[in-house]
């Protein structure tokens, strides 16, 4: 019999574990909130994931749960744990994924590169880290944000005043000077093994991914070798299983500081699809098995990757237009500023590969 | 709303049109044979394509009918096509790949390459055809045939007694002495815009494809554009839509002559999944779609495909042996011969790449 990985939420992540998962013979079924996900093929069953009865009734159908998103909560993750159900990743390293400040306090202490920080608990704490920190801080919630939501750049404590609701602390953090933004990503099995892929340069555009270069130019050598020690040792020092990616400011003053974890496959390795001999979604799957890890060798020299928001179909004039570019629709309606897509190009000249990807982006724009 | 290609057969081929069509964001609906079969994933009906009703209710729910054999009578193709819907390949085209003897006669009327051969309803008739080509010949039943069964290599009409039932001529071609086996992949749209991958040479035991190595080495030239000639002059004079495979025989005296047409993926083409831009899957999506065709250049200098029977399943020591090899199962059950899967590798050294194709298959061998 095939081994049977359930992934929790049927997003566009989930959905793109289903072509590895056909291809190397495992039996993908998805926990999905609704009919009609981005995942619907393989969902075998809808239902809320903070339901803890809905999760374990999935949970008793396959071999492995893993998951599509971070939002599962501690104690249904743990009650799975406690029945011995595989979960990977598992609670104790999700946590760091789920909560930043957390994420932060451990980043620390195990004296890892990031943003000078603080926990904020009232307007008047985070005042007095805004005084210290050239007048300008970046806070953020430490639970639930994602894609530049639950962040916000601030001058003053009362910008987020309405944040300041429950008596949680916020998590608060210098504002870097950053040439560019990295994200170095890798997978690790229970067992042990870890396998990279290039760093690579992530171009954000109101807080979203926009575009990714793969590898990230002018890194081979230090930067490479810097990113690719940070990344391994949060994912050995956590005890991460499955995909990691580690996002990165690479600072004026040419430091690295992680910003963010993400434990599941993640925007900034949507190239590998194309581009790697194995990619996110195949590796992560071999990894939550705790199968061994596939080489992650680039296909191309260069390989660039661009979001695609608010609508992709199948535009004859894109696909006649580059017929080397490969598109991906995450079967999700239209809606403005909405994720729905990407394109990847690949080649030998960066100048071209990028004109390439923005190009085929670009029948598709807003 | 996205496009919905709807398959008529639930094997492996329509197995591995799941993959790109989810990566496309094409709906993809399989009419499968049985429960549990190969391409479940996508399967919205199980029932009989010999039945005419359940064949056009499912074409109801599609807005494209295409093919995982070219078993669908041709009666019930054509009340498909009568009533308006969209079947590619259609049935004036798939009548020369279900019928070996209109094959024959149709590609000599158009002058291509073929072997001699004749169409004999007698022992006599095959007697006298044996006697004119050196005392042997290959005998096939016109219809049913794959995978070396419907073939019989004979030296008296006695062999074949059983075959003269129905009073049907069965197909006599002379034994043709080959160098090798070469096949010619194409795709061609409703519209007429073809691509083709390069030739590849197919090495067959026991009358079934074993190994594909793409390009066919020393084929540059001469070879390819004579292949690429023949595979055209079939796809346009016979108006194949979607995926094409022409089998031919190189001979020793440097000829290439027709062996096998298959108007759909094929075997020799499973290369692509990994070895090129558009897999022959991808590529056949597209132009069941009528959509621009993807580029079918190389991913590598070479690419080996190697079959596997009998079992495959996701073995840690093959993972861990071969990390750069592809590995694809198609979800079958296990039975000694069974094609159940293949192995891809990629590479610029051909006898590295053999060597590591050859490896990764061997973890499975019957």
């Amino acid at each position: 019999m095939p081994p049977i990985v359930g992934v929790i939420g049927g997003g566009q992540l989930a959905r793109m574990m289903v072509p590895p998962a056909v291809e190397l013979g495992i039996d993908i079924r998805v926990l999905a909130e609704t009919e009609g996900s981005s995942a619907a093929i393989a969902a075998t069953a809808v239902g809320d994931y903070l339901n803890l009865d809905t999760v374990l009734a999935f949970a008793e159908t396959v071999d492995v749960v893993t998951f599509d998103h971070e939002h599962v909560p501690q104690a249904i993750l743990r009650e799975l744990v406690s029945r011995g159900v595989q979960v990977h990743p598992g609670p104790d390293a999700l946590l760091y994924a789920q909560d930043k400040l957390l994420m932060r306090e451990r980043l620390s202490a195990l004296g890892l590169p990031v943003p000078d920080w603080a926990a904020v608990a009232s307007v008047a704490e985070l005042d007095a880290f805004i005084a210290e920190h050239g007048g300008k801080a970046i806070v953020k919630t430490p639970r639930g944000g994602y894609d530049g939501k639950g962040v916000r750049v601030v001058s003053a404590a009362t910008e987020v005043a309405d944040w300041f609701v429950d008596g949680q602390p916020l998590l608060a953090e210098e504002l870097v000077e950053f040439r560019r933004e990295l994200s170095q990503m890798l997978a690790r099995r229970p067992s042990g093994e870890i396998a990279l892929w290039p760093v690579v340069e992530s171009i954000q555009k109101g807080g979203v991914c926009a575009e990714v270069i793969a590898p990230a130019p002018g890194s081979a050598g230090r930067v490479a070798d810097v990113a690719a020690d940070i990344a391994t040792s949060i994912a050995e020092n956590l005890g991460v299983t499955g995909a990691l990616a580690v996002e990165m400011f690479e600072t004026t003053d040419e430091r690295l500081l992680i910003n963010e974890l993400a434990m599941r496959p993640h925007n900034s390795g949507h190239w590998t699809i194309d581009g790697s001999t194995t990619s996110q979604f195949e590796q992560h799957l071999r990894a939550v098995l705790d199968l061994p890890l596939g080489a992650t060798g680039c296909r191309d020299t260069w390989s660039v990757m661009v979001n695609v928001f608010g609508a992709i179909d199948l535009d004859a004039r894109a696909l006649a237009d580059q017929p080397d570019v490969k598109f991906h629709g995450y079967g999700k309606s239209a809606r403005a500023g909405r994720k729905v897509g990407h394109v990847t190009a690949g080649g030998d000249e960066l100048d071209d590969v990028v004109f390439r990807a923005r190009a085929a982006a670009a029948f598709f724009e807003d």
